[in-house]
């Protein structure tokens, strides 16, 4: 019996080799193609680029739709992510700017997007994220945009109003929060440690399970790990690999109030991307403090049946306009609908900016 | 003729459009038997291990075989270690610990050995990574060996005079110093600043190109660089990311004296691995302080035509024996010349203990 199964393994493995042989082949003449690809556009062409978000969009939904298992869709995009990358550095890698130090979110967010084969470069802040990409050191940059325990919303939306840079992509990056002490339970618990947004989102699990114990902002959830590490009626709220470092039980996994928590982040480049079949959009308005005028400013989306998925408003910094709006909207600028509603926009507001259309995150 | 080439664009990407699916499909069929594989495997054949570091070299140097580009080795290594890497995860994802935090080179070895489809655990030292192993949290280690900016050979040594687990796998990682300063050259620096390690590793560039400069070591190459950012005479010996990070420029790139310069990581797990065909094998062996002992015990090697590639000593804390020698040696502890050498050696030594027979670094 043992024989036969260790004959069957043998078969098996055969199986795989040539299967293995086959994918080798297959890849090493994608890779050829993609070489014909890049040498065939002429600068004027492709504006120099050879990375095309909205074209790998459309590749890697077609991965998800023809998939049937076994692997998930989230493995296999991952891998066609990884071939593509592989693919395209063959030129040169491309050079993605993120937010920094090396081990973050935004690090991990860069490689998720762009596959492994790019060179990622650190960069301090988001605006040097910004300037590098605008310089043109970097191809590519990818910033946190919404509920980053960083607070960097607001930051990166405030470079848009100076910047000539457009939006080329988003992906939505999980983010789970667990609860995590020296002890084995809450019982001798005096206070919760973690950074003031990660609170935020873990506040309902708060109130039913810890109404009794105080919380307290720090830094960032690592210091607050640490410092549950050396309170004895401490615990922090902070990521699965916290508790590792620090040595602490994790008492609850998965607290965050919203189960898809994610921090959402933007890649933004030189390039206003051609449709990829299923975009968003991103506007910027910038409006004077008068009455109705954000409803005028709005109109013409719902007329055109266009919906809208996000706004956010910020103090513009210019004297001249009050508010600017940041406004998400399903749908490319080239649509008719769009394009109708943009003009109809237009006659509110001389000063209407498309920050880009992109590809909705696969 | 920009039709004609619009026209040949889009029939070289309806080839790689056929291609991708036909990929996805092996790909798919690949997963659906490493599910028979991993089910057929009986706990008693297997040791339960559904995971074959030998297996997995074996496939990959036949990647490399036949490989003819475009795409590098490299590449295309890297690419079938994740499609690996994913069929494997379908079962359960690897648990492999590392010596953390994250955003370190262990971690980034330990994606580049297994893939990304693994969960990579932080431990904050050596011995922890060890720990989880042995306790079973963790189905594989990834610990540096050699040449770390940690000063965590010994500490690695060590850890195996009293750990029953087995070396599984080795990987080394290129480590590259440049260096970098807020000025534009070396004309006004008087200190650079870095890890003791990493100022070693530089010791004949900095001979040539900066003997008037003094040098100082400080406890990581990220603290040199932020030294270097607000001190205007002083300039750092780092990695690049962190320039990016603290704002230098580097005006020396890859000063690092051997050009080869990388940490060297072991992967550690409890088994003892099959041959792969081209294999390295480590010892350790205990020794009195005896004259003439290490020629006696290293002489079967030499007698059986075995190369050794690496001894180390270490005082081995046991008052029995003095000192302990780590050996590699080329071959797997199966084939005849070594295992006949390892019996002769252990004419000499009551202590010997083969801490692994694992496939070389593809």
């Amino acid at each position: 019996m043992a024989e036969d199964n260790q004959e069957w393994l043998t078969s098996l493995r055969t199986k795989i080799d040539g299967i293995d042989e086959h994918i080798q082949s297959l890849i090493t003449q994608r890779a050829a193609i993609a070489n014909e690809v890049a040498q065939s556009k002429s600068k004027a062409e492709s504006g120099g680029f050879y990375y095309r978000p909205e074209r790998e969009a459309q590749v890697l939904r077609a991965v998800k739709e023809r998939n049937e298992g076994p692997l998930s869709d989230e493995a296999l995009v991952r891998l066609f992510k990884e071939i593509m990358s592989a693919c395209l550095a063959q030129q040169k890698p491309l050079n993605i700017a993120f937010l920094g130090p090396e081990g973050t979110f935004s690090e991990m967010a860069t490689y998720r997007y762009f596959g492994h084969s790019v060179k990622a470069m650190p960069e301090a802040t988001i605006d040097r994220v910004f300037a590098e990409v605008e310089a043109g050191v970097a191809d590519f940059g990818v910033v946190p945009i919404e509920n980053s325990t960083e607070g960097a919303v607001n930051n990166t939306l405030d470079m848009f109003i100076n910047s000539p840079l457009k939006i080329c992509g988003e992906l939505d990056f999980p983010i789970h929060h667990n609860l995590m002490s020296k002890q084995e339970s809450l019982e001798n618990i005096q206070v919760i440690f973690s950074h003031r947004q990660s609170l935020a989102q873990c506040r309902m699990w708060l109130r039913e399970h810890a109404p009794h114990i105080d919380t307290m902002a720090v830094n960032s959830n690592a210091e607050a790990a640490r410092k549950a590490s050396y309170n004895e009626h401490a615990a922090a709220i902070a990521g699965a690999s916290a508790a590792a470092m620090y040595g602490l039980k994790i008492l609850h996994k998965d607290i965050e109030d919203q189960t898809d928590n994610a921090t959402r982040f933007l890649v933004i480049g030189k390039q206003l991307l051609a449709p990829s079949g299923d975009d968003k959009s991103s506007l910027m308005v910038a409006a004077k403090d008068e009455p109705g005028v954000l409803f005028h400013i709005l109109r013409p989306l719902n007329d055109q049946g266009i919906s809208m998925t996000r706004i956010e408003s910020r103090p513009s910094k210019k004297n001249k306009w009050d508010y600017v709006f940041f406004i998400d909207v399903e749908g490319h600028v080239e649509d008719p609908q769009l394009s109708n509603a943009i003009s109809e926009m237009q006659r509110y507001t001389s000063n209407l900016h498309i920050l880009g259309s992109y590809p909705k995150s696969v």
